[in-house]
């Protein structure tokens, strides 16, 4: 758990408590996000368990419906009262909990309760280190259901991070002229292989693209995708500041560009896209710890050369 | 003509040239916009003659297609041969000149030459002083262009200058539930009489916007606009800054917020609106003066009460 600033394992945290609709869910592997990390370093100000990217094992379910299915789980709990529930905005339902995030316990425990209505069954063919990218797939996904990427179009990834290199899969499906702009030879190279044109901010020639996606989580990245981006187009911001950023805002007018704010997606285009091998997450993993050496994997997970660091849960 | 940072009256200025494919023509009313008093603070470093909301009489035109003809003019006059140009964007042509505004002289003089390719007849119903409106009016309609506000849309408009008072006309036209926030009570006053709600940001109520559109001319909209929008709404950015704009960029990732910058617009519609009598500008006409007053009336621009200031010529 996360307490004043610090990880540390508890060994007698009270099981969750299944209120009426939700489940419990026994974890089997969860990955350690970037957020993660930032929770320890104060972020959200959260006090509690972690881990929102996770596959597990329906334990206990009010209705029976999932119980011993292998599920993943969207990880905002809205009210399902608000207005904003109402219009279908659950994801930013403001009396919303996050799980692992805000308000609500996640996965890094022997249980975690879910809302019955968060949960996704996990096809056979998919497997548990397949599944824990489900949601920051999903996230990736967000980004077709905000803009019609055009399939002449040119576009840009900043940021070779686990969310680039999904990003960069996702967008390459959709047929369009991709080039991800990255800083790590070897995280470039698991989407070379595929395909996918890469290049450092040092090398990349003078363009100009429809739709550029920041995933640097660096303000300098806005900056950077402010001068790739044509008059006209979008740059999707994916990526957090801790900063305030400053900006030149007559240029977004002048040139007409659009920023498009995207956070969390939808599950099930990210289940059908594992499930039909469309999506390689397996370079991804950098590697698997057993829960006893969590530490070990949330300080592996700081290195810059990680992509996705994995724990099997007891 | 503007030089060195001041606008005097030049006597012996050059009849421009008229090239192939252009027309001369002869304004009859030029409008003073917000854009010429900051060209003689200096903005964009014009030197020559301002001048790019206007009606005039073609006088001169290569092939007599347009001759005798009661014109006004798109202000961007694109290259036609570069990229942007081939997409579609010659609104945002890297070699463009702008009319009054960049390497192009404007309005305010005996003759002005124009791109035929650029101008547009008015028809007879629409008087002088309601066409010099058909370029702002034809950038409230980019609006429409770039989003999709449906009519059950809650939508707010920051600021009462001329922009934010033909903004709201033409959104009223989608049926939305609009309200103006202003702070001036005579310019309020204008749309309120078409049944506009209008506030002021002191008496605005907690509320949530689908679309809310930036026209305050002022950093501080952006931030109120922020405070106003929905998650996943839409913020469309009309109004340029002098400074540097300083903002929260997780906020607009977590909220999944679109800002959308917003020029210059399609010239057609905004004719057709005119002519059916769909948007009232005779209350925006604060005043109208004779060419010989020139100055006096680039000085009356400048007060805060005035909208819009129109100049007869000679």
């Amino acid at each position: 758990m996360i307490q004043n600033g610090q990880l540390r394992v508890v060994e007698d945290y009270p099981r969750p408590e299944v209120k009426p609709g939700w489940v419990l869910v026994k974890p089997i592997v969860v990955g350690i996000c970037k957020t993660d990390l930032e929770l320890v370093e104060g972020y959200m100000g959260f006090s509690g368990v972690p881990g929102h990217e996770f596959v597990g094992i329906v334990v206990d379910s009010g209705d029976g419906k999932f119980l011993g299915k292998r599920v993943v789980s969207e990880i905002n709990f809205a009210c399902g009262s608000c207005d904003y529930c109402a219009a279908g905005l659950q994801r930013h339902c403001p009396n919303r909990s996050v799980l692992g995030i805000q308000r609500a316990d996640g996965a890094f425990a022997e249980f975690v309760a879910l809302p019955q209505k968060n949960i996704h069954i996990v096809p056979e063919s998919i497997t548990d280190e397949q599944a824990v990218f489900i949601e920051p797939l999903a996230a990736s996904l967000e980004i077709l259901m905000q803009a019609h990427i055009k399939p002449t179009w040119k576009v840009l990834v900043l940021g070779d991070g686990k969310l680039g290199l999904l990003v960069a899969q996702v967008l390459r499906l959709t047929g369009c002229d991709l080039l991800l702009v990255g800083k790590h030879e070897n995280k470039m190279e698991i989407v070379r292989r595929m395909g996918i044109k890469t290049a450092t901010p040092q090398n990349l020639a003078q363009m100009k693209a429809d739709l550029v996606v920041e995933c640097s989580g660096n303000p300098k990245g806005y900056h950077l995708a402010k001068s790739l981006v044509r008059p006209s187009g979008i740059i999707v911001a994916k990526s957090t500041y801790h900063q305030e950023l400053s900006l030149n805002w007559s240029e977004i007018v002048v040139d007409e560009i659009t920023i498009i704010g995207s956070r969390c997606g939808p599950f099930p285009p990210a289940i059908r896209l594992l499930e039909q091998g469309l999506i390689d997450t397996k370079p991804l993993v950098t590697a698997k710890y057993q829960f006893k050496d969590v530490l070990k994997a949330f300080e592996h997970a700081r290195d810059s050369q990680a992509i996705k660091i994995l724990v099997e849960m007891p």
